[in-house]
């Protein structure tokens, strides 16, 4: 028997990662049907991009799809689930850090469809490059999302709750924490009037580095080297700001006993 | 009268800053007359590399060069500037940190050619996107230097040891904690076994963004939406290692303050 195949596709939210995906599902010819939010003009704006309907109601999802894709909020998720009437339609969520199981009681065909990547509105990513991490409850199921991801995107995961909340967990380091890194570092600069644009080929060389280095042997700076001078000359400069001052001390300590230097 | 160009020159240092200068510069049609090393294997391997002479011995340096390059470690330019003999000729140094005013008591033309990026041996660098930070002790040394510079980069800024701090403060937020931020996530991952290049579309991705945003702008994650739920999953994930947990306490602290929501 041929495996089912996922034609009609209903997008539940009009955030970062619904409109990534939109977009991208767009592109490859993927059918999403019907656009859901609860805030009517993110509905109207998603809907209107891809020449789709929309609703802000859930009672008015269409109930022949053959996926549902919950893109929201994670502290979101279980109020859609328990809203939503389906029979026994395939139902993933998008989210890093929920478990699958949030969907057991009420639906018997669901599962999970991670993509690992930061979205931002005004980006459209190639999504052939971002690895999706699926988990369905059957397998399937994991093999209707793990042929409908394979047509998306070139880098196709079946992963479990447990590592992909582990994954997630990464993820914030990798991610967001960087980005917090490239704040302070941008936040430093303004005090001088220097512009931040000064340090973005360092900030890509870096990231593209550790394609061919580990992180670990990538590592640089006055912490690796032990070298003090430059460390208490730098916790000098933030004596302004005893949030960067004691960023910078644990991040400076936490190099150091990478390499075992303290 | 035509501006002095620059034709010989001198390289003192054989690390990662003076391997990926020697090798952008023999691109450039740059003359690299002489290498100095205190190691001799490292002297040998990057003289051997762009077919130039080496030297263990600052007694032996050519003195008829037109620009001395000092690429060494912070703590070791002071004894280089101390035990080289030179009569007039240009001399640099090429670091974030250190003041130009080293050289004050023991040159008459000196200045910084300070190259903003992080460079590892075997990742030859296209030098045209670098930016080079220069400062020289004369007007005529500033442009002489910049000219020299604008031959290598089309990024040349002409900055003062005081910014020029702040700059190399601000990259080490910007690369070495980021690099930091990159290990602690292969690090969790290797916990269970999953492989690292999972995340470097996203690394990439993370680092690609803030060309267009603003880094306060491009900040996603559980802290910036206050999702204390994901938070707290994630600081039992970290139960097994008290600085991961203390870092991510304290990054999630700070950019929940940054967008004033604690």
């Amino acid at each position: 028997m041929p495996l089912f195949r996922i034609e009609k596709i209903v997008l539940i939210g009009a955030g970062n990662v619904a409109t990534n995906m939109a977009l991208a599902f767009k592109k490859k010819n993927k059918n999403i049907v019907q656009i859901y939010s609860h805030t009517e003009r993110a509905a109207k704006i998603l809907g209107n991009k891809i020449h789709t309907s929309y609703t802000t109601d859930l009672n008015n999802i269409v109930t022949d799809a053959d996926l549902y894709i919950i893109a929201v909020t994670d502290s979101a998720i279980s109020s859609v689930v328990k809203n939503i009437h389906l029979k026994n339609n395939l139902i993933v969520h998008t989210s890093g850090s929920v478990s699958m199981e949030i969907f057991k009681t009420d639906s018997s065909n669901f599962g999970v469809f991670y993509p690992l990547q930061t979205f931002t509105k005004n980006r459209c990513l190639d999504f052939d490059t971002i690895p999706v991490c699926i988990e369905a409850n059957t397998l399937k199921n994991q093999e209707i999302l793990s042929a409908f991801a394979k047509d998306l995107s070139k880098y196709v995961y079946v992963i479990n709750s447990e590592k992909r909340k582990l994954l997630h967990l990464s993820a914030v380091f990798a991610c967001n924490f960087t980005n917090y890194m490239y704040y302070i570092a941008e936040d430093i600069l303004k005090k001088y009037d220097i512009d931040f644009d000064i340090l973005i080929p360092l900030i890509k060389e870096t990231a593209n580095k550790i394609a061919l280095n580990s992180p670990y042997n990538a590592q640089t700076g006055p912490a690796i080297r032990k070298d003090i001078q430059t460390i208490n000359q730098h916790l000098d400069l933030l004596s302004y700001n005893d949030d960067y001052k004691k960023i910078y001390d644990l991040m400076t300590d936490n190099i150091m006993k990478m390499k075992h230097l303290t």
